[in-house]
């Protein structure tokens, strides 16, 4: 049922999008109740790995969890590189675990609204911790971001300075940090990097109000550290929820998805409008020819938009 | 007559606006004629300096020169912290030199426009070099590169690591760095610092199809390097029009400012529209309540547009 339900929100046929909003429509009273979380981090980080790990530990201890992913590179492809099923082998035959790869079809602004209603979808059909995962590329983190409660740094440690391999600006973003592979001859390493990186945090606004980022090590092979993981997304919970900026920050990211839809329904009801496609060319070619002022003409095509 | 142009265009006015739009489509054909150069830099850098040697080594020649500033923060302090008259004495006493501040009030966008329309006004006028100044806020730097045909990053050297001060994006979409006071005391370290950079270009790909980004150093206070740096610029003109590049990327900024002033009128039209305005609060709290779906709610926003 649940994944007959995610098809039919992911699904691109326009006959299928009233009943998909209908469905959203009577499960939204059930939605809400999770804890979102996004994981992102350079490939080779091992975040797949540190979220079966993590996921295991949550379903044997009662909780249901669903794995998204977004990655807008299954659209050019045809593949996901990312949520992949055979990836998380022991976590995706557990009963209270449902693990969904990115849908195709799309720009990352399509990705992106598939996975916002498929989370929803999730929250009603009762799995309280939603994670989703995503890959490194400036864009998709800030798409993430934008629907998570709560926003995690896998990180590796590397040769040299350690800062210099994240991509400016996904540190600010960041509630916590976890450097994985912190295991075997790796463990000193990985603790140096964390010392390291709670320095530089340091010196960071906060990217939730009232919670302060820091850095942590785990092994997604040996297990270390995967519950202080849980406990620290539990412990941001409970501090943020008291402070009301849990659900500040959600009503926030509803609207802001709100407006990111208005803007792109309006894009299309002006592009797709008969007359406008049709004068849009030889308007655009006067303009590029010096013919017409951009501000006129934006004004003489918002007025065939109006007929 | 060209101040009196340029300040019906900067006028806010709605009244004003259909007379400055019919001066602009009567003036358009005599547009175009100049090279329009973007200077930007971190304050401290002396471009106003750096703009003033160059305007006076330009109007000696007999070229007529225009400069005008985008500078948002304009609209915030009152007062604007570029283009002021009084710190290029020299240049705006010549009679072929034209100086204008930052049009103020409004949002960058706003600006940017007017800056636009007040470049075209000054083209028509006679003026072949228009220079467009701006500091370095990372947003400032992309709406002036959108405007200009040569693109230029004014640095001075700092301690350390020469590379660590640039704002990381802004070297990828500059035609020129030029590194300012290789005077005095300064020369050698200018020296070592034009060699690093020019290291770091040649792993960036060109700002410009076809042109070899590189640095160079000059002095606003002794003029060396002044008559090279205009040596470059038209060496740029030269090279961009033999191979169409100059009148491509003209065309592509003005096609992409006529998409920018659709998309912002689209977005006045719906949220000035009045049944919109009076129901967005009901129906964005019933979207933050969970008691309407997102896309729900666009629809029905865009339909009440529409009627």
């Amino acid at each position: 049922m649940l994944a007959r339900a995610i098809t039919l929100i992911e699904s691109n046929a326009p006959s299928h999008f009233e009943t998909a909003q209908e469905v959203l429509r009577l499960l939204l009273p059930w939605t809400g109740q999770s804890i979102r979380v996004g994981v992102t981090g350079v490939p080779g980080a091992g975040k797949s790995t540190l979220i079966e790990t993590l996921g295991i530990n949550l379903v044997d201890h009662s909780h249901r969890v669903a794995v998204l992913a977004i990655d807008p590179t299954s659209t050019v492809t045809g593949g996901s590189i990312l949520g992949d099923k055979t990836r998380m082998e022991q976590l995706s035959r557990h009963p209270a675990a449902f693990i969904r790869p990115s849908p195709t079809g799309g720009v990352l602004g399509g990705v992106a609204r598939k996975t916002r209603e498929t989370m929803l979808i999730c929250e009603a059909a009762g799995f309280d911790v939603i994670l989703i995962e995503t890959v490194g590329t400036g864009q998709n983190e800030i798409t993430v971001r934008s629907m998570v409660d709560f926003f995690m740094l896998v990180l590796i440690t590397g040769a040299g300075d350690e800062l210099q391999g994240i991509k400016k600006g996904v540190m600010e973003i960041a509630d916590a940090i976890v450097i994985n592979k912190a295991d075997g001859d790796n463990q000193i390493k990985a603790q140096a990097a964390r010392t390291e990186y709670n320095r530089a945090l340091h010196y960071l606004a906060p990217a939730t109000s009232g919670w302060q980022t820091r850095a942590y090590t785990a092994s997604a092979l040996t297990g270390d550290g995967i519950p202080e993981i849980w406990d620290v997304i539990r412990q941001f919970h409970a501090t943020t929820t008291a402070s009301g900026v849990f659900s500040a920050c959600r009503r926030q990211q509803t609207r802001s998805w709100l407006r990111a839809v208005i803007d792109e329904q309006l894009q299309h009801y002006f592009y797709d409008h008969p007359t406008v496609k049709a004068t849009l060319p030889q308007v655009e070619d006067a303009v590029m020819n010096s013919d017409l002022p951009v501000m006129v003409a934006a004004q003489q095509l918002l007025e065939l938009m109006q007929k």
